[in-house]
């Protein structure tokens, strides 16, 4: 134990920086017998400096410019909970990075834009980055990445991993509700973000799985590459006849490395409903890893709120404190691998939701369309009739999405289906 | 990256430091790149030299002796996967602490029963003892304590940390057999240790709990006061009946420091079958973290194995080659404290099974004995007749052990019950 305090500068006291400090005001006695040292706020910096907060900021030097902020002399590591992927929050951890501060971050759309460039400027400073805090909110799945698994050549990481999503797939099954519905209702209860995008369009889920796939293989963080694909055109139909085949739809995230590149993709998937991602309800997260050595590793936890993304940022505060000063991407970042980005070359099941027309043959025009594009079928069940159509379901063996594309381009011109059929992506766990 | 390579001396080439020599085969470069620097096998030991293995050893150099092994000049970094809590695999790593060298183990038994003196030992020489395969195998869950939540205050820590019970019981429950048609075939199929009692009576799983919680709250190892109660007499007959509760059986271990000291037990509990912890089926372990902060954190992956065991191994190695020191348990040794052992502190719900003798008033007089106990029932369902009684089953509300055993004393003499009445916790989730 060295008496000398680790000394920080806190730019954003929203929930997340308030969270901090909370914690380090109820249990600053308890981070320091783990750190080794004292933790000490120096300095803050936010919008607002009147507005009124859960704890008292009297004690610490105000600055208005969180670049400024940065700057301190006399802070050593900076920690940015402001968010936002530009304007002051990269300005001020790039000043700090010149300033020759860590950074602890919980930004994950800032990291997945320009975490590439942030981890080099660290890195040509002596310094890191570290953003536990920015994937999967209190579960320290960064941590398990690049130290717990770091013997591990990782296969596949997957995640569940925006709990405003999960919520709203949950809700709509539980409740029987449309999207619209308990998008409605989300949006009431102050789950959705400002801009309700990032959360069901798969936006912030892709920002942190690009930062996982970075991790997990060694490679520059490429958020452009993430294939993604929202909750919105998710059914209440389709959460019901999936649960009919024994799956439950998840906006999953999945990052593989394949022959042809790094696949990532961030959309709607089937999963057994028996498996551990199919059990998730409500606002939870979770993360699975599989390594060559371990296998396959769960971690399951709340993915938002104050304490369990305030308990992560201190995890990485505790860490440098400790000296633990894993490069930010567990590797330099001067040996980060830029790979060719893949689509769809890992090939899977699909669920097949079609609108047949009532007339003899249908089924077998399409039993052939799908043939004719080499897919065969693995289960199909047809119900009862709507009106003049029925609604049939199709559980594919593993295929392509390239011959997915093929039999979705030639269905309609059988001339035998109402409506656009539905194809979501059957995830093997 | 330095080229100053970590040279590790191995003592113990069975199934984990095969694994680990595999490994190190495989992924020499990768560990490298994450590590900084080379990580080298320098000398090994083991009972037989000539036992053919999956990895050649030619290239180690030997030593028959593990402690000779550790007190070698060109290690250093000893890694004890032995085995045995007295004896060499003892001697051998506290002659590796007095020579200056770090030490990972897999070794539970050693640290259950000496790993507060060792852990003093090693500090008192400027070395760190690093255990993450000792517990819960592959799943990095000594590194989520003692780092990625550090910034909390834990409140429980739960584990069903023995795969082989947990295959147990599930295959009791899944194929309808006896406790003892399920233990012959693990026996059969290997998966029992030669003593089998470690598996079954708890002790094994129970090493565990005292380690994780030492860690969880800063206390010294304590494996005495673990209250241990295997898994022998957990019958078919109570899985079933759990089930038409809505409960699962499982073997599990829960630390917990109450107002009257730190509570560890490792018993058979029901938990909710929709739980995590109710839904983990086989061989795999489960650890459920609860933090002030954080909310609820659940690790999932293979507890055993040489290749998740392994993994966790070198995640310690690396660790160490990183220059992450973090202290054994988390904090100096010499600030763990020594705690009063508590038992029965937590009340809980319990599930109570009885066979009734048919006569009237029966029922009358289990429900009084109940009430004059201070206990008052939740739910209770009966059954149909088995010839003159009829099982019964009770799940009461919350109550403490003591006033329970008043019960559990008290019913017999009610003289309407046939046999022991069965009297299981059910722990809250």
């Amino acid at each position: 134990m060295t008496n000398t305090p680790l000394r920080l500068g806190i730019a954003g006291l929203g929930t997340v920086g308030t969270g901090v400090l909370q914690i380090l005001h109820r249990q600053g006695d308890r981070l320091a017998a783990r750190a080794g040292r004292p933790i000490e706020v120096v300095a803050v910096s936010a919008r607002d400096r009147s507005r009124k907060r859960a704890v008292p900021i009297d004690a610490y030097a105000w600055e208005d410019d969180p670049v400024a902020l940065a700057r301190r002399d006399d802070i050593d590591l900076f920690v940015e909970v402001m968010g936002g992927h530009e304007g002051p929050a990269k300005a001020a951890v790039e000043a700090a990075l010149n300033a020759g501060k860590d950074v602890v971050t919980a930004n994950k759309a800032l990291l997945a834009h320009h975490g590439h460039a942030l981890a080099l400027r660290a890195e040509a400073q002596g310094r890191v980055i570290r953003f536990e805090a920015a994937v999967a909110g209190g579960i320290p799945v960064i941590k398990a990445l690049t130290e717990g698994l770091a013997a591990n050549e990782i296969r596949r990481v997957m995640g569940v991993m925006n709990g405003t999503c999960n919520y709203i797939l949950t809700r709509m099954e539980s409740a029987g509700l449309s999207y619209a519905e308990v998008f409605e209702e989300a949006r009431q209860l102050g789950y959705l973000e400002a801009d309700p995008r990032l959360d069901v369009d798969g936006i912030d889920a892709g920002h942190k799985l690009s930062l996982l796939a970075a991790i997990a293989f060694g490679t520059e963080v490429d958020f452009g590459h993430v294939a993604l694909e929202g909750i919105g055109a998710v059914t209440i139909e389709d959460i019901r006849r999936a649960a009919d085949m024994g799956y439950r739809i998840k906006l999953l995230g999945v990052a593989q490395m394949t022959g042809r590149g790094l696949e990532q993709r961030m959309q709607p998937c089937l999963v057994p409903a028996s498996s551990p991602l199919g059990q998730l309800e409500g606002g939870t997260n979770m993360v699975v890893i599989e390594g060559d050595s371990v296998g396959q590793i769960v971690l399951r936890g709340p993915g938002a709120g104050a304490g369990p993304t305030a308990s992560a940022v201190l995890a990485d505060v505790i860490d440098l404190a400790r000296g633990n000063r894993v490069p930010t991407f567990g590797v330099p970042a001067t040996s980060l691998r830029r790979v060719r980005p893949a689509q769809g070359a890992v090939a899977a099941p699909y669920y097949l939701r079609l609108q047949l027309i009532d007339k003899p043959g249908a089924l077998a025009k399409v039993a052939r369309v799908l043939g004719d594009a080499g897919i065969s079928i693995d289960r199909m069940r047809q119900y009862g009739h709507e009106d003049t159509t029925a609604p049939v379901l199709i559980v594919t063996h593993r295929t392509t999405r390239a011959a997915l594309d093929e039999a979705l381009t030639a269905l309609p011109e059988t001339g035998v289906l109402a409506g656009q059929p539905v194809a979501l992506r059957i995830e093997q766990l």
